[in-house]
């Protein structure tokens, strides 16, 4: 169902069907997808990574769909957010991360299947771990950067929404990273220092 | 899990969970009950309501469960949203309904269990519906009065996210009225004009 825009704004209702298995969302919504090869230094062991992309060929590690509402004060966005389970090395599958370009703004997420945690950090490195699973909704404040990591064994699906001119920052975390990372260690998630903190880039 | 708030805004990350089958938030959520008693002028068929008073006693028509999440603009505030099934007359069970008290903010509404509509009329009574049910989101844009009716079996659970400063204007409803309303007619239901438009309340 395509969106009426009128001088900046949605101008009409529309509704979206979102699939709760696959967290497919129909219709003409934009679709973007990440795969492995473009995430290597996302990931705290680059080796393992560039390892994984060799034995397995490039991996969808996660992708979100979304509406395109005008990204306006006053709007409501939303997406369907798709991570997928697996590790690199025992790094667990994750999204980039990301602030929002006004950081004030919050976002909420409802997740809809699968387990996982929301993974928060703010600029000076305080972090926090919402755990995310069905029925449960995460709210991450303003000024928190925040990634989905999936610790299941199915998607990790949710819906994320924020305010239409929240805006995404993917920059600085893909510069800096995050100070702490999720890794399983004797089959449990543990939160460690991230090894690659400050250089992700190399 | 309480709220901390600094200056105004959400400070800490939290959680709430809402139960698909019931729609109960659970904690410290705010819980409110509306019951058909202070109900009777918000459906078309007053005589009707008062019989159906006198008949079943006071009667749960819907509630909802909200976190205090400060009104400020850059907030995601969110609701779950409860409507029962039943019929006043031949009108269904629904919510009293409101605009924006800052009218341009929009509002989605994500559907996790039932069947209905969500009804919607600008200032002029230009009115669309689109339907209810588990997986679909359903976008009011700014502008739009909004309510949500029952036409199934089971109660209608959804969770409607808006921007931290939207605000509520329940009065110009409660006086005026929707132009059009939704009936059972024949099993099925049809949208006719509100025989109280512009008197609702006398």
């Amino acid at each position: 169902m395509e969106i009426r825009v009128e001088n900046g704004r949605v101008a009409h209702p529309f509704f979206v069907e979102i699939d709760s298995h696959s967290g497919k969302m129909d219709g003409d919504a934009t679709h973007i997808k990440r795969f492995l090869s473009k995430l290597i230094n996302v990931f705290a062991d680059t080796d393992a990574a560039k390892d994984y992309l060799r034995r397995h060929g490039d991996t969808l590690i996660y992708e979100v769909y979304e509406k395109d509402i005008p990204e306006a004060n006053g709007e409501v966005r939303f997406c369907s957010s798709i991570t997928y389970p697996g590790k690199i090395g025992n790094e667990y599958f994750m999204t980039k991360g990301h602030f929002h370009s006004r950081p004030d703004t919050a976002e909420m997420y409802w997740c809809i299947r699968g387990k996982g945690y929301m993974v928060m950090e703010k600029e000076g490195g305080e972090h926090e771990l919402e755990e995310m699973h069905p029925g449960r909704v995460v709210y991450v404040p303003g000024y928190y950067a925040h990634r989905s990591i999936n610790i299941g064994n199915e998607p990790l699906i949710s819906l994320p929404v924020y305010p239409g001119d929240a805006g995404h920052d993917y920059e600085t975390m893909e510069e800096r990273g995050f100070k702490h990372i999720v890794i399983e260690k004797n089959g449990r998630p543990v939160v460690i220092e991230n090894p690659r903190y400050g250089r992700m880039r190399g």
